[in-house]
């Protein structure tokens, strides 16, 4: 439809249809099931506005939802379809690992792929549109949500923010065959919550956010994303649900947004709890006039802006602003045409986990995999030992994160199903002890959930598991959270494995010290004790569909380890937030100085993390050269490059993730120590060598400057290219305007 | 001196003698002895700059001092004496609780005299100015240096300000005999390093800094602070001692603050790490243009500044500004006609430890005692029962905290030296075990500085501590933390009290349940475990030269406890930052909606502290009465009170503090839960009620609305009075405007 009509149809709108499609809805509505994410009991629609409401959440199904579209069209004056939203994170129902991980493959290519694959099976469930990519810095690993980001650096997550947009709606229209809109969240600041509470109060100085948080939102932006959601949190103690600075200045004027922009759950009506509206009146005012198109799950808008209106408290041009965005956003997607798009039952059969979307998954799950440690115990060899898998996530069918709202568990591959898979004859598994703790704060519901757990004691558990140990030469003991412990709300003080958990690895610690740890997390976890003492840790995260398979082909060498730290892993809890972009201070920590007292550090642990941010092992080694520079001077157009010679001096094919770090020496501010500001994954042949090429130029070296322009200042930079975030390889030069 | 008179000593000082009074070195160079608080190996100074240096930190003692005045007066041309300054934080030779502890009484009367016996002790020792007091907000216990704050409270630290600077100045003349000058610090944001690791970088936005940080260094210097000392962090990523917006128009222009502002240790030179400035001719440059006076211990100034004016770099009046500040400041002392003050071997003599001060000293730890738990096991009898005192702090003498460098450490009353000036029949002492574990990170430091550790075994350290345990009927423990593990650059990532001591306590608790536990500690620690099990906890944090018979008191009921927390105990360190006056969020956790997953909690822990701030029990109990309100508007010139009677309902004459919360239900930004507004503390006999009454006016309503304008907005507020942080007895008014 031209914009032209797409006017014509709004000034043809009465007031009422209008404000219908501001509202959004949940499909449990319709479904009488579905997914719940915030205080349900809140809501109190009339049922006129739920039959009417613009669009829907969390609903998926090409049967249903063209059912729900066929009926609604039917009622509706001037026939505008309805839009289809839900949480698609990290696949429908081909479930890759969760965004962290995905952080972790340093890979954003096969991420796009990934987005790509679930835009096609969503599109054939008849959705529209995904509350995704989540683009939020993270640094604090106490956050459940962390496993929804990709990560602490604002370059990496800006990278996936590109890839998984463009994943998701193609780079062609959005009415393409199996393409999405894609809605990145949370604008802004979601990821740093006070004490990693979740909705906690976020306390950033402007030049903070502008720097660090605002660059991948941007990148989401810049890539096209067609819709935005606004953030749970306060910023400089505004709502962002009402905050008209950061919404229309920031992110419509400066960023150049001109999407649908969504309130995340409910939160237009938390401006009450937040105390800046009085009531729901007061808190629709806010949002309108801070530019939200559309209330997700409350009856602010429908139940306020007709008042609003005829009281002259707003003016009803506001409304047409957000309502033409709605619809254009519609248009784009072709729904004027076919309402239905791509929902197709046939196709559901066809893509649903076909082996094409299995491979990827398996595919991105090796990839995301970090070799935290290994003492040449792996891989393993498929003949000749014994091998005891014990622990209780060894057959844990979980293991796909909570925002895989259309997985269907039991189609995930579990490490005992990987394993079978392979049809070894000297393996043995054992689960050891349950998951979690009784007072991890999550037993209640873990039991209501009906998450399996062994139901024979503890003590049994035990003894199997000690009888297999002893048999066995290594031990490969999967331990680590279950899925629930991270994600949205599930903040947690204590970041350590359950003690549970522990426990048991200490006893089979006593009988057989060959363990290989593989690790089940949605978050960095504090792993200091069981890292000193394992030969071996292979992170997993939570992998999805394949993790099994993918895991398996990891272990025994049919895959090499290639992912990286996309957060760091802390030395303890006390030390959050720890990430390797942090600045120099006025007296920096010299580790040989031993005599010097007065220095910034810790006086129990050290300043750095157990695992820093980019690290990650390989089967085989790398070496990289040290660094090529063209000119040792940099000017304004001009291009300074910067290679190293990466081989691999190992016994494996492998991937390397070659890193390039930049520090500004001098500035009117201070500047981090270093920042990520490009990377380049490459594989290697044992014996084979590659020159990995960076290319420098002035943009790369701007900053907020102490006017906060965004400028680059003439003067001494370093670059650093290695393979983690900690590397000394260094060449410096000078950049003379 | 007349102002004139000083203009014109000014105009005929050389270049070289203005520079000259802008440098502060230590009075190691004159003593060879002395106390360090940065990398010393920087200095360098020449022979003739540390000569005629106009100031010098760190020295004490009458002799000493009028020694080195009368030396340098002899080759000074214009006979300018010099100004001694030094670190006096809780006392010169008779010691007072640390800063945290003096938060802790919530009686600024008794700090002002604690104060102003240090000023009395510091005077005669020929000082002519403390670097205290330390006002600034701390909220991360992991910071070592909390103790030297009075805690997380803008308006409790704003009133401990004012009590300090007029304690030490006096509000009459600085000349005036027994009377030094005030130094506030650290300018500003100091106390929120990142990660709670000293020095690190502060993150906060302009609204907080200027609603939550600034407020008690404004009471300093409205309380006339004669000087202020910059901070050693960044703020916004300015160092703040380059930080012109910071400096000349926060401090000078917003605050009026026209006296002395000194560089903190080495800091203008640190501007040179912190990457703002190139080398120590920039940093000079920085510094001067930022508007610091005084620069302490570098060769920034002297080696520089003298090119700079020369090079027309800067402004001759730069330090002609700089000079007068700190000839008026020595004018203001006296000194032009009086070099050596107050110092005198003779009321040193006299002075130091006499009766008197002794008295306050005890007084004041008895009122920063905090009782955290009693299940009615005290106060002990002197007669009946029999007593073990076990626990590595039973015969400490290190309790001063690490900022009292004129303490003469034996001087200090230990518990048991307390314990036996009551000549009870039935007591033992033991130490049960060692102070510190071996992985603490200052074993090596401790060790080398010969702090008393038993040279005993631990096995028998245990054994004497068991069999005394088992013979008695109460067990006393002295445990915690010594006092190298809090103060400056003492930062801990745990916050648990060392292992080894809470081994001793879980073995005896296993013989003689029957614990009464006295903690001592320079920050809050984590005691969850500790907390559950014993019968009473006592918090007596670093007490000073009284301390052990103002344990004793309290422990045998002589005393009540009064003490009420100036900063929350976590529950865990997981759970910092935790602080009373937090924001609700949107989505605020409500404790008996178990069914409401998406809530803003922890799994793993509650989000309230162990023991939240204004807490702490006595011996006796108070009734508060409901709130009573003259009326239920408040108008702009109006004034509101708010009484209840309080009652003495126990059996003990004891001491409460009434508190005042206020919070403002609805603005145009979110605004705190609740703010501390006032308080009293009241003395009650049993049966004895007081009405207490607060009277609450439009200033205390204001903060910075959405436009960063101060102001107050109309609308509904509740008041809140009872005896902690956490009362819920409540009425609510209107402020009409």
């Amino acid at each position: 439809m031209e914009k032209e009509k797409l006017l014509e149809l709004l000034s043809d709108m009465s007031l009422e249809e209008k404000i219908d499609q501001l509202l959004q809805v949940c499909s449990y509505y319709y479904e009488k099931e579905g997914v719940l994410t915030g205080p349900e009991n809140q809501a109190g629609f009339k049922e006129e506005e739920i039959k009417n409401a613009g669009s829907v959440l969390g609903g998926g199904g090409a049967a249903l939802l063209r059912k729900i579209q066929e009926n609604y069209m039917k009622t509706q004056p001037h026939k505008i379809p309805l839009l289809f939203m839900a949480d698609i994170i990290n696949g429908f129902r081909t479930i890759f690992p969760i965004p962290l991980a995905q952080g972790a493959t340093f890979n954003p290519e096969l991420v796009e792929l990934a987005a790509s694959i679930s835009a096609r099976e969503s599109a054939a469930a008849g959705l529209h549109l995904t509350f995704s990519p989540m683009v939020d810095l993270v640094r604090d690993a106490r956050w459940g949500r962390v496993m929804e980001s990709t990560g602490e650096d604002p370059y990496l997550n800006s990278c996936f923010a590109k890839a998984m947009v463009e994943g998701y709606q193609g780079t062609g229209e959005l009415k393409e065959k199996g393409k999405i809109a894609s809605c990145l969240k949370h604008f802004a600041g979601y990821g740093a919550p006070m004490g990693g509470r979740d909705y906690n109060t976020v306390e950033l100085s402007e030049r903070t956010l502008r720097e660090e948080y605002l660059p991948a939102y941007k990148a989401a932006v810049d890539a096209g994303s067609a819709a935005a959601m606004t953030s749970f949190n306060t910023l400089d103690r505004i709502p962002s649900t009402g905050n008209k600075k950061l919404l229309r200045q920031i992110l419509r004027e400066e960023m150049s947004f001109d999407g649908v922009l969504i309130s995340d759950w409910a939160a237009i009506e938390e401006l009450i709890n937040h105390g800046v509206a009085q009531d729901k009146e007061e808190a629709a005012r806010l949002a309108i006039e801070a530019g939200v198109d559309i209330d997700m799950m409350t009856t602010c808008y429908c139940g306020n802006l007709k008042k609003l209106v005829e009281e002259n408290k707003i003016e009803v041009s506001l409304l047409d602003e957000s309502v033409l965005r709605i619809l254009e956003l519609k248009n784009k997607l072709g729904l004027f045409e076919n309402p239905y798009k791509d929902a197709s039952e046939a196709e559901e059969k066809e893509l649903f986990l076909c082996e094409k979307h299995r491979k990827t998954a398996r595919e991105l799950a090796i990839e995301s995999m970090v070799l935290l440690k290994n003492d040449g115990i792996l891989p393993l060899s498929e003949n000749d030992k014994k091998i005891a898998f014990i622990g209780p996530h060894v057959d844990n069918k979980w293991i796909s994160g909570v925002w895989s709202i259309f997985a269907k568990i039991n189609e995930n591959v579990t490490l005992e199903e990987g394993i079978k898979n392979l049809n070894l004859r000297n393996v043995t598994f054992a689960k050891g002890c349950g998951f979690i703790d009784a007072d991890s704060g999550i037993k209640e519901y873990h039991d209501k959930q009906n998450f399996e757990e062994d139901s024979r004691q503890a003590e049994a558990l035990l003894l199997e598991a000690l009888k297999q140990a002893k048999a066995a030469d290594v031990v490969v003991m999967p331990l680590g959270e279950i899925a629930i412990q991270s994600g949205e709300a599930s903040s947690r003080a204590s970041i350590d494995l359950p003690k549970v958990q522990m426990d048991l690895f200490e006893k089979i610690y006593k009988v057989n010290p060959n363990i290989v740890v593989v690790l089940f997390n949605g978050r960095p976890l504090t792993i200091k004790a069981l890292a000193d003492k394992a030969r071996a840790v292979l992170e997993v995260w939570l992998p999805g569909s394949e993790g099994g398979n993918a895991i398996t082909d990891v272990l025994f060498g049919r895959a090499n380890p290639s992912g990286k730290l996309s957060m760091s892993f802390p030395y303890s809890v006390g030390q959050v937030p720890v990430y390797y972009s942090e600045f120099h201070t006025g007296r920096p920590f010299v580790d040989n100085l031993k005599d010097v007292k007065y220095l910034s550090k810790y006086l129990d642990i050290p300043n750095a993390p157990l695992y820093p941010f980019g690290y990650g092992l390989s089967y085989t080694s790398f070496s990289i050269s040290s660094i090529s520079l063209s000119q040792k001077e940099l000017t304004k157009e001009g291009n300074l490059t910067a290679s190293v010679v990466v081989k691999n001096i190992g016994n494996y094919t492998g991937k390397e993730v070659v890193q390039l770090y930049l520090q500004d020496k001098k500035a009117s501010v201070a500047r981090p120590v270093r920042q990520l500001k490009g990377f380049e994954k490459i594989q290697l042949k044992p014996g084979e060598e590659k020159t990995v090429t960076f290319s420098i130029t002035e943009d790369m070296l701007r900053f907020y400057n102490i006017n906060m322009d965004f400028v680059s200042e003439i003067g001494d930079f370093s670059i650093y290219i290695g393979n983690d975030s900690q590397t000394q390889n260094r060449e410096d030069f000078i950049y003379i305007g």
